[in-house]
């Protein structure tokens, strides 16, 4: 730290990425990406920005709103695209949150929410999850605070019913409520049929995993137009060419291509249900997952060894230091080919 | 304006980028881009991360830094990529501005100056240009504030010698001095060479300029360890893959292609020095612009009706409706082709 940085930030500690590292045939299961390519029509669009570059993007990303808006059946005034939706989460708390409006979230959930709390210095809760890992809609029933809940929740993997999130959001005018579905395409049911009927909710998506596309840093938020107009007040106030032009052109070759990114997703989920069913073989107890990844604990050795072990024999997969969950593993789904060696190297450790 | 935005943004005016008009044949000379597409290098490079697009980027953004910090001649622990240099600049006023650590820049300057300074809460203070549009660097030298000066300076173009830098970044110790230098390229001189000297100097750049990378976005910054340290806290607690892959591989393709962006840069300032005489001669005076742009004010025809007419010819400018620079014109160098017809087109409006 320099002697120069701002005392506002003495108790921020920074989020922690997967790892990323580079060694040669490791099977890679521990930041949740697709293990499969964006489609050709990514490249094909992508490749007619390269020869444009030195031409700004358009900041209103106009193709992109546009497309997205068509397939989610929105307005595309309702859409805003970020780099990433960890650019679209810091901007709804930076607008919607201040100290005289606290965020609450779940206490064991994606680790940025508390980061991006720290960081806009914005009082924040955090409420247990119950004693199997679901959230208990009761506690968020009224609260009267903004909210952010991850549905289907990390590293959980487990959803809650869109009739719970109705309520929720129903049940606290005054609030936004933001829901975040980075994973809802693996078996979520999305929020964002309600937006038209809630001033009150945004609904956050990625394209980092259903549709293949971590590496280009492509997110989005779905609310009323006033929250959206919100949302643009602060990108225009931060970064107003927030997406590159590959990313747009590719991000809209990848919308072109639904039939690939819907493909994907049944694979994704197939090689999931034989994982699940494979570990509760081996003596894991396995979360109800919604996901592209399990959460994943062994009846008798712990999450720190199997992790370990793994790792030794080149699979990587995501172990969290932390209370209620250090004997738990965060499995991201790969390949059919990739989720039968982990099982085999699994058979030889236990 | 929804109800629940944030009153703390109460006096913010978001920043407004240049026009982006979808028009046939316009000559756009309005918001600094390189008339010249990026080097074939990038291209052969950014196509490389298309197919592994499923996989996040590097967060370390290491090809990068490193070659980077090769070409700059400092460690690549001094360097920092961010999605455009908004984006390191935006850190910048976050990580070491705050109430108790005001700023001070030109009150003729880049826009967002004002807009990162209001969106962070930040007092701020515009120290007037001289009559002859020059900084002056005594209004600086012991101000014991954090201050950021661009140099050469927009929408002027005007540049200060580095001696005047050093002298302002020497003056106060306790205090960050940013010096923006998006244009240096086609004229200035850099501070990077005093980032060893002084632990309170922070440097930004961007790809968007001479290195026709706008459509990109890349920016970087460049200070010692301890400022660069900083300014990945404040990464790491918004955005940690900030740079996707495709920008961050063809960006290393255009790092190696060096030739390629000096004979670009080569060709802007002859174009530059062309398009100043024919201007005036046309009874126009110009700042001295050591940048990719000229500031140009017509002796008897108002900055509004030259904008206005040129636009109506296909051609595009960027006209400042503010108090001192309204009788001017800020007009991006574009190709010799370009320049030409703008000055047909000036001979017979005048």
């Amino acid at each position: 730290m320099s002697r120069f940085f701002s005392t506002k930030y003495n108790g921020l500690t920074p989020y922690t990425p997967g790892e990323q590292p580079k060694i040669d045939n490791l099977i890679k299961l521990n930041t949740n990406e697709s293990p499969y390519p964006p489609s050709e029509k990514a490249f094909e669009e992508g490749k007619k920005a390269m020869n444009k570059l030195n031409l700004y993007s358009d900041p209103e990303c106009k193709i992109l709103h546009e497309k997205l808006s068509e397939i989610l059946g929105v307005k595309s005034s309702q859409v805003l695209c970020t780099n990433g939706s960890d650019e679209i989460l810091n901007f709804a708390f930076m607008a919607f949150c201040d100290k005289d409006h606290p965020i609450v979230f779940p206490d064991i959930t994606y680790g940025f929410y508390p980061v991006f709390a720290e960081l806009n210095n914005i009082p924040y809760e955090e409420i247990p999850l119950k004693d199997d890992f679901s959230i208990d809609p009761e506690d968020y029933i009224g609260i009267n605070k903004n909210i952010v809940i991850a549905n289907p929740n990390a590293p959980t993997g487990m959803c809650m019913p869109l009739s719970d999130i109705e309520r929720i959001v129903k049940s606290n005018p005054d609030n936004i409520v933001i829901i975040d579905e980075a994973y809802v395409d693996f078996g979520g049911e999305s929020a964002v049929c309600l937006i038209d009927k809630y001033d009150n909710l945004l609904v956050t998506q990625t394209f980092s995993k259903s549709r293949s596309f971590a590496g280009a840093r492509l997110g989005f938020g779905v609310a009323c137009d006033s929250i959206i107009n919100d949302l643009n007040t602060i990108k225009y106030s931060t970064n107003p060419y927030n997406i590159n032009m590959m990313t747009m052109f590719a991000g809209y070759g990848v919308l072109c291509d639904e039939e690939y990114t819907k493909k994907n997703i049944r694979e994704i989920i197939n090689t999931r249900e034989y994982t699940v069913n494979e570990l509760k073989d081996l003596g894991f107890s396995v979360l109800d997952s919604k996901t592209n990844f399990i959460f994943a604990k062994h009846c008798e050795k712990s999450g720190e060894y199997v992790y370990g072990k793994l790792r030794e024999a080149g699979i990587l997969v995501r172990h969290f230091d932390k209370d209620r969950i250090m004997d738990y593993n965060r499995i991201t789904i790969g390949t059919m080919e990739d989720m039968k060696q982990m099982i085999t190297v699994l058979k030889n450790i236990i």
